[in-house]
């Protein structure tokens, strides 16, 4: 039985078998206390073993030097603590246990999370990283719920693929290992599975994919990773307004959904990071959105153009997280979706509106992290796609079943891409998303 | 509003907005009709459109004509069918349209299943592939929802990895566009996220990973795919018999889930492929399992020898297909686990049992498939971890921090892999793999 079972369901007086690991081990001559954890609640519970009660000098004596982190079994009763009237257990009876070392390297009392990143393998011990990969946990089932109720088919789109749907180019190429092709074309791994997901959309209407996606970006920031997980979701028949809608109903759900299931994380992060974690939920739970044609985010740029590196501020910028940031920020307790944007600093596919020069492309923006969420309605008219991808330099013979799908009754299609790490960096308060990723992925040397 | 909820919460007489694709279209002189569908529900809606109504023989004859899989936005009025009392709509209004083209590769009335592979993108419209996917959709949810309930932590373990969990050579190695080293260390996919799950296991206690999984593999059969998704549960403090329960359990689950959710999707491919899933689903339901041991299941094997090829059947045969698929079917109506493998052919980190040359590994085979489910205990003392792995020839070094694991408070561990396509295929009836993978990818060319 769990820890989080035990304090829920059992009674004082009760006797149960406990298994963890030690995270606190202190004592005195006649009595001593063990914090066990085993990640099913972030605080687990106290475990008093007394000299007088093992009545065994050896087996107190062994207890004493429990090094922290080492596993246990234990037979424990459960009684009320008089101070704080919260259950813990007094050790009967010892069953198994596995000792860690003395130079277990989390036994220094304050780590950087430079340096728990050298050691991704045990840093999940830590309260952080159980705070942080519980939440993740959370939020990705939040999501899976979120669609299945909504009627979403989950896709899984294909990791290995012929196709670069951002036509960026920084994609990873997949051999042998001796280098050599294995498929008869080339294969990269996806940026994106969007282009997949549109054709299931084009058959389910509702469609999801969550999966990892890949970029071989050399660039080393705190938001970058060569390798992170992503959600797209891609609706037939609908447009971008419903969409952004839809969006902000995802966020309310998960946001709502950590509310109910996470509370002690949060809390704990709250204090840990100094970020008002409860206020960035609330604002999500809200739906306190705002939503902002491209044309008036940059007119609000200009107005306070001195505040920015970069002050050259006209219609056809591509905005710079410093600006996504300001603009994240400007109504207050609001998050801010920025739509209509220049067609010429958009991907191929958005659809075009009338005024020849934007595309019902929209991007989320949220405050710390910049964007979050970007999507667009699709451009359902063959002649109009075909000569954007041709302005993108894009390889049409690869994509010509993507673009083919408009010819198959194609009558509306809208999605978005959402970077699950930079939502749970959001909603933890972490600042580098290589502490949101069990084993993160940049350049550099691969561990594990 | 999806044809599902149409269905469900209107009534008679009620006016709604119809979106969706077109299946069929027939008519005489005067009235047509059409079969409406958009994925939320098997077979759609019939929509009838009259000329005396529409007056208006230029409308009346456009529908006439209209293509099979042309999209529709349509406005109709409900009524019930005089016949059988469905709900269908008569057609007020043609909002909006995309049409279909007449060389559709659709169009055709059958087509095999090797035709449809050709074309991926299109064939989800399908009944069969609405099916499939359908089902393949909801078996990951029940999943995520199985161990959610349960406790479980959802952990994303690397696909990108310096490290081979297998042992067996066949990944594929990741480079830049020009073939060069991108990390400062080589880099391959992933084959099982096993090996970090079992870190965050001594962690977190009880944790999953759901994730795609890639083989350089070149082999060219029904059951082998160079992407396919898997399951890995990891639970640590667990024995083997403990997570036989569970993985039985977990497939129950997952049978009542369909049971629930997908009955018309399932009588659809019963009648298609003969096959009877029903019963398939009520075996798992009802958790009829049988546990052998290895030893128990050769001397089954011997006494029937003459039914197979292979026929020099010993302790120690690595068991082939037909002897699996002879073994699900011998004790009728139950699926099999078969457990303490010989330790020479499994894998190097598989507990050893006392008896010196058997191992806590096990394996649960279905019918028609073989192997579904393949997991063991962990061997958690060091030294006999260290000695497989150089009995292996793994290379230690960068399996050092897994080795480590077991000199921190390592007591105990248990997890299994499931292939998510075998489940799919033994519960959908499909007898290649490339039919339940949204966009197949083995030895040959890559599309899409």
């Amino acid at each position: 039985m769990s820890i989080k079972k035990i304090l829920e369901l059992s009674n004082e007086g009760k006797t149960v078998q406990l298994k963890g690991w030690v995270r606190f081990n202190r004592s005195s001559k006649k009595i001593g206390f063990l914090e066990i954890f085993d990640g099913s609640t972030l605080n687990g519970i106290q475990v008093v073993y007394k000299a007088e009660k093992l009545n065994d000098e050896k087996t107190f004596k062994f207890l004493q030097s429990l090094p922290i982190f080492s596993a246990i079994d234990f037979t424990i009763e459960l009684v009320k603590n008089n101070k704080n009237n919260v259950l813990e257990g007094n050790l009967l009876k010892i069953n198994e246990f596995a000792l860690a070392t003395e130079n277990n390297p989390l036994q220094r009392k304050t780590h950087s999370h430079e340096f728990l990143r050298e050691i991704a393998h045990l840093r999940p011990k830590t309260k952080t990283f159980q705070s942080i990969f519980k939440i993740r946990s959370l939020i990705m089932f939040a999501l899976h719920s979120f669609f299945n109720e909504q009627g979403f088919i989950y896709v899984n789109s294909p990791i290995l693929t012929s196709n670069d749907a951002e036509g960026a180019g920084e994609t990873f190429k997949v051999v042998t290992n001796d280098k050599k092709e294995f498929f008869t074309n080339s294969v990269s791994l996806s940026v994106s599975g969007q282009l997949q997901a549109e054709s299931f959309a084009q058959s389910f209407t509702k469609v999801y994919t969550l999966a990892p996606t890949f970029r071989a970006e050399n660039s080393n920031t705190q938001k970058h990773a060569s390798e992170f997980w992503m959600l797209e979701p891609e609706i037939a028949f609908a447009d971008y307004n419903e969409v952004m809608d839809l969006s902000a109903e995802m966020l309310a759900y998960v946001a709502n959904y950590l509310n109910l299931h996470a509370k002690e994380y949060i809390d704990f992060l709250t204090e840990q990071t100094g970020v008002d974690l409860g206020k960035r939920i609330s604002i999500l739970m809200d739906k306190k959105i705002k939503k902002i044609k491209y044309e008036k985010a940059i007119e609000i740029l200009k107005e306070h153009k001195e505040q920015f590196e970069v002050q050259d501020i006209e219609f056809g910028l591509d905005l710079s997280t410093e600006h996504e940031k300001f603009l994240a920020t400007f109504y207050e307790d609001s998050i801010v979706y920025i739509y209509d944007y220049p067609k010429t600093i958009k991907a191929f596919y958005m659809k075009q509106n009338d005024d020849q020069k934007t595309v019902r492309g929209f991007d989320l923006i949220i405050p710390e992290i910049g964007e979050l969420i970007g999507g667009s309605e699709r451009e359902n008219d063959f002649e109009k796609i075909l000569t954007a991808t041709k302005a993108n330099n894009i390889d049409m013979e690869e994509l010509s079943w993507y673009l083919d799908l408009r010819k198959e009754g194609y009558l509306k299609s809208t999605g978005f891409g959402l970077g699950i790490e930079r939502l749970v960096m959001y909603l933890t308060g972490t600042k580098n998303i290589r502490d949101v990723l069990p084993f993160p992925r940049t350049p550099g040397n691969i561990l594990y």
